[in-house]
């Protein structure tokens, strides 16, 4: 399901995936439709700026409008007018940080909803079933997610209950034969360099469509982050496509692409985006700032977006001070385009064999 | 700068007002964009859906960004991409229901910002300044505002106020040769028949170049307002421009319009649409509710919006109830399209002799 069309310096890899809803460019950012849409922003509007692989949760879209809504109307391509592919994640991430009570046994999780306050049970089994409903073009199994620096013995089990529950999804998987989706395995063990070699190798022998990096993003340091990656990179099977979840900052990102991964998402440059920062070739610029006040130029002189070919800086201060909902709409179609342009120079920089001079001259100029 | 290009059945007329950015239709709808932007939507889409002349309020302008910021970028136009006409109101309805501890005197207004709590004046003088620094296309003068129900006495006094400061706006306004923004003048005279038909001569009398009628849409019966525009429309000039203002239900716009009004402006279709609901052919209907849960069907089968052509009500319902900004940005623009054709089929019957037809059948499918 991934052709690779050009290696780079280091570890970076540059390709194409092959899913359901068609082609997406590796490496990719996908950018985070909680609610099966990408908030502030139409579904059409998403795929002009050349998106084909965009985020839905599983959690949030179970407890509304639930599995019957997705089985009527044909998953979640009959629900919304995205043409393209969905990922779906597993809920679990949700379950452990959003939700109530979150209790694991080996059959599955129970947790209380975060809007209601009703109670509710996942399974491996029930998770697969509901993406199979949703008609994911990529579904994650349930996985148990572990803050930093919890003890080796806690950071093993829950390693184990999550391969263990990767090889019922795969298993369950089976049973959905007209179901085109792809079922990616989730590498875990916190921390600990032992557990996430062993980890790695164990989701690989179960044959996966792809191999999700799970447990990072979580509060490490950077450096935490890069030798976590550096621990597994050497067990990733070639032939498939590799996923981090939960980075989106150029920063994290580069490191990612540097260690052989070719998939990424964040709630970071939309959410950002809603509370008036713009990313920018310098860094994030809050616009909410008094600097910008009398700042007639645009965000970006050279962006295509809406707001930069339209609005001056001033204005859009004037829009997110007060609130309006046009200053959301405006910064997240730019912090998309920006992420969106900045992941094709990233993939033109590995098919020149210089992923890692880009790297360099990119993030001297953007300040974190 | 009104052509008037065919009279109906009734009072109805329709022709075209010749305005410094820009031709316009009439009968008009004017949607409000409080802060110089129609709230969730660009401004781009609001010129595509058709519109060629939107509000802005001068009292929310006049605190933020304020006038500097306006005579620094060359006025609405400068600030924003909006290349057609902008209305300004007075601030004065604001003044006094939105602003604290409003004080009038002869020589203005000196009220509370709700915002922060800091004090300001507005003279008309001051307020025919600031918005000759928006450039603004049509200007509304400072009158006075009074609430439905107080003594002849008190409404009389507001009335004579309004009379001389429109008189005191007028003579101000020739200082600013180079701005070629309209000046209207307001009609008051609270729900009394002798001020309102001595109020319409007055204003008629100083020779604004529109006549607006203040006053109204404010908690009246629907016979109360029909009856305050009979009182007045004898008076009204062929020649001028005809605005009442704060008015927005296809209900109030079919008594208008058969009163000889050309132009109107209110919230309820972009405000309601932040709500959840979406007006139809049959009335409002509210997407919250439960019996659109499994509703497959676009709002409304024949019309071109965004949300008709590519979502469904179910999920519309899904985006609404999850206060999604999507759900704002599609029913704001689905209801803009709908006021839109209605205004184009109001003309279109006006020209066709069929105005009071077209008024009986649209209303009685039309459930308020």
């Amino acid at each position: 399901m991934i052709e690779i069309q050009a290696r780079g310096d280091s570890f970076s890899r540059c390709g194409k995936m092959f899913l359901a809803h068609g082609e997406v460019e590796t490496p990719v950012f996908m950018p985070v439709g909680t609610l099966a849409t990408i908030k502030a922003m139409t579904h059409e509007r998403v795929a002009e700026l050349g998106y084909r692989l965009i985020l839905a949760n599983t959690y949030h879209l179970y407890l509304r409008p639930g599995k019957e809504t997705f089985d009527r109307v044909g998953g979640l391509h009959g629900f919304t007018p995205w043409r393209f592919n969905y990922l779906t994640d597993s809920g679990g991430y949700q379950v452990f940080s959003l939700a109530e009570l979150a209790r694991v046994k080996p059959e599955g999780v129970s947790f209380q909803s975060h809007i209601d306050g009703s109670r509710h049970f996942f399974s491996p089994e029930m998770v697969i079933d509901f993406q199979a409903s949703m008609r994911s073009d990529v579904a994650m199994p349930l996985d148990v997610c572990t803050p930093p620096g919890i003890e080796h013995k806690k950071a093993r089990n829950a390693m184990e209950l999550t391969h263990e529950w990767l090889r019922r999804s795969l298993d369950h998987r089976r049973r959905y034969e007209s179901w085109d989706g792809k079922v990616f395995g989730i590498v875990q063990g916190n921390f600990y360099e032992d557990l996430r070699r062993e980890s790695v190798q164990r989701v690989v022998q179960l044959e996966p469509d792809g191999i999700a990096v799970g447990g990072l993003s979580v509060g490490e340091t950077q450096e935490q982050f890069e030798e976590a990656l550096s621990w597994i990179k050497l067990y990733l099977p070639e032939d498939k496509p590799r996923y981090v979840m939960g980075i989106g900052t150029p920063d994290l990102i580069f490191i990612a692409v540097e260690n052989g991964i070719d998939m990424f998402d964040c709630v970071y440059p939309t959410r950002v985006a809603r509370n008036g920062s713009a990313m920018t070739a310098e860094g994030l610029i809050d616009l909410t700032k008094a600097m910008f006040k009398e700042d007639d130029r645009p965000i970006q002189e050279d962006c295509p977006c809406t707001a930069c070919q339209q609005y001056s800086r001033a204005y859009l201060r004037h829009l997110v001070r007060s609130r309006e909902i046009l200053g959301a709409i405006l910064l997240t179609e730019h912090n998309l385009t920006f992420m969106k342009r900045l992941m094709d120079r990233i993939r033109a920089s590995i098919r020149e064999n210089n992923f890692l001079g880009f790297k360099k001259s990119f993030l001297e100029q953007y300040r974190t």
